[in-house]
């Protein structure tokens, strides 16, 4: 049941807003296994809102329309409904719309311009939807084979709307066929790699049909199926596992679920706590982490040393080793990360199981020949025997300063899950520079 | 001069990723004077797109395509492309693109995929565009009328290359006749209250035309106008001036400026340095002011007091005072902002001139009637006399865990702001809690 969604607005078509109530619908039809094709927005034109509902009633099951049912003189959504719907008929005037309007105006005590008596007029063959929360109601009505559904713009009006009267009212899916969607979320490996380990899972005639996206460094393979409730259940899991296994170890989740709530869990399940100590980061990793709900189980805090004197107080790191090697180098990373395990301390009594460093030049200024912009090392701290175990990765990212920072700290959470899961130690992260003697040194006792 | 945008994407159309492409890309196609009168959003799907190119090149001037022309299977834009401008030949290989392919990998040390040879693939009508950040090229035709332009989705990609080989390639405004945009962005008043001040410069019929958009609690204006340059200019300058005035204090910055750098630029003319410490943000205030390139110069640093014990050895923070008041309370913002502003050291020697603390409820757990969810004190600490001297302010944010955050870090940023302008002290902030006498307090000497 092929769907569209129709967004009306100047300040969309301009690019003045960000149309966030396209995806929130198409995400929602989904759930109602209703497939949608194409999203479109045009301008407060009449002309331009009539030719866009004839094109997408003749080509779609369900048409979902937002914006231009307001009273103002640039809301043209109704009018451009009774040009599709009733071409020879006027408006009509709908007294229980009307009493809804002005009822709404006496509840807040203010005295309602008659503009707004416009937002009572309804093609004769539409009804209107109730708006709990604006005084524009929806509309709703049937052209050919397409069920029209018309919704205020401001999402916090048109999403319980949606809810209570246009989900409801869609029409059951083909002989109980439905749509089920999942992502399948991994850092650490290229696009077209990712793509290449997937092999005939991307076919495009498969069902479930397998494509892949990247978004902030993280590559998902969004995965869609369709059929009957049982079987879509059954072949939705046995692609995501199949999924699963050609990504690891670098997959990561599903979904919603984020590199830090993976890692969280992992610290979780293994009573573990982590702590953090940043430099070109800044605290992002930390606020990643946080932002994680719960995440007080498994991380108790940590330091954003920017300056160097920072570093030699609040972490110990020697002024010698800041002086010979620099603050962007894997053995400054290394101290970092020692004093951090050593300094912190969580609620329980005791320090943190592991800690992790990020020292990097974030850019744009600040690089030389030897250390790049977009160079940066994490150190992983953890203890053996009750003794430090430190490990750095050197890496060489590109992109902007926020780019980097970003992926610098998301790199960092991924080296904290290969080492809860004691992934192979020789497995390589996207951006990792080669193996260095003095950097991805074994252990090294202080 | 009419243009469309169209995005591709199964991600897109079934809801999984925000398009924010199409925003963009309009914004900056009006700053060349070319009006957007329709985005279209379809899957990946061969057929579909073909379909949308071919409608959308017979209605617009300029047509610009984002997304589809990466490696993989899912990636069908260059051959829908070929399918409407070169229909009856196959697809060339393009030598020069393929050597752009095989360098990015060989730069990075990595095997190429073969099936990474498609992105050399084009229509022969077309050329390729250039893309420094990645191995998807764009593409540049003509047909009929109708200028066409496919970009990578991936905005990293897509941006700069709009930017370096779209906009130059526009043909010129009518009659000398130019579009210029700009924002102007403010916190801490709610959008109504905002637009009150506004008042007539926000009526439809004015040029510039000004409209107010809320985005992660940043309340913009948006000015456009229309006109000869050097008119439009001057009325561009002194709308925005008229805004600025009525927004004041809350104003901070326009365009690209963030609150960040709006407050590290003040401190840079003072030449001061701040420091942070933050228990619920995480680690969120320190990224913001990180993001500014050369913040070294303003921030040294600071800590992520998550669990309570470090909140006690790092920043000192009485265990009697955590014990009476309970971790998110005035009196434990106080202590850690006095804690900050003592321990803290920048590399000119000597401690940092101004702490922030933020300590709160993000949620969705561990509110209570007394202490409900969204609950955060921030306290400003600075020195009068070699003295600290600190006040706290206590909001009440609405939100999911990460909006919560996010405004808790945006505020104490605002905080900082009012505090180095010397803002009236009573100046309210959206969400702020009435004044308590215990909070809000005189000067409290250590």
């Amino acid at each position: 049941m092929p769907a569209a969604i129709l967004s009306i607005g100047d300040e969309l078509t301009i690019g003045q807003t960000l149309n966030t109530n396209s995806a929130w619908v198409a995400e929602r039809l989904a759930a109602c296994a209703v497939l949608t094709i194409e999203h479109r927005t045009v301008a407060d034109d009449r002309e331009a809102i009539t030719r866009a509902v004839r094109e997408l009633v003749a080509r779609c099951d369900v048409l979902v329309i937002t914006g231009g049912l307001g009273p103002t003189l640039d809301d043209l959504t109704r009018q451009a409904l009774g040009d599709v719907l009733t071409p020879d008929e006027p408006l009509v005037c709908d007294e229980a719309a009307a009493e809804h309007v002005r009822a709404r105006f006496a509840r807040r005590g203010r005295p309602m311009p008659e503009s707004n008596l416009i937002q009572a007029m309804r093609p004769h063959t539409m009804r209107f939807l109730p708006n709990p929360n604006g005084t524009a109601m929806g509309l709703a009505g049937v052209h050919g084979r397409c069920a029209l559904f018309a919704l205020p713009g401001p999402p916090n009006e048109m999403q319980p709307m949606f809810c209570d009267h246009v989900a409801p009212a869609l029409p059951a899916g083909v002989g109980g066929s439905v749509i089920r969607t999942a992502a399948v979320h991994m850092l650490g490996l290229g696009e077209s790699d990712a793509a290449e380990r997937l092999g005939d899972l991307m076919r495009r005639d498969r069902n479930p049909m397998v494509g892949t996206t990247v978004s902030q460094s993280i590559v998902s393979a969004r995965v869609r199926t369709e059929g009957d409730a049982a079987w879509t259940e059954r072949e939705l899991a046995a692609t995501i596992a199949a999924i699963e296994q050609r990504w690891h170890p670098y997959v990561y989740g599903r979904d919603d679920v984020s590199l830090a709530a993976a890692a969280g869990a992992l610290l979780r399940e293994r009573s573990l706590l982590v702590t953090t100590a940043e430099s070109c980061t800044g605290g992002l990793l930390g606020s990643m982490i946080v932002q994680v709900a719960g995440s007080s189980d498994h991380y108790v805090g940590g330091w954003v040393t920017y300056s160097n004197q920072m570093k030699i107080d609040q972490l110990g790191v020697p002024s010698a080793t800041l002086a010979r090697h620099g603050a962007v180098s894997p053995q400054v990373a290394d101290a970092m990360a020692r004093g951090a395990l050593a300094r912190s301390a969580g609620d329980r009594g005791g320090a943190a199981d592991v800690a992790l460093a990020v020292t990097g030049i974030a850019g744009p200024g600040g690089g030389s020949a030897s250390k790049p912009v977009g160079l940066v090392c994490i150190a992983l701290a953890s203890r053996r025997d009750g003794e430090p175990l430190v490990r750095t990765r050197d890496f060489h990212f590109s992109g902007s300063r926020g780019e980097i920072r970003d992926r610098a700290a998301k790199c960092a959470l991924q080296v904290l899950r290969f080492h809860l899961l004691e992934v192979d130690a020789a497995t390589p992260l996207l951006w990792e520079c080669a193996a260095r003697t003095d950097s991805r040194s074994e252990v090294v006792r202080a």
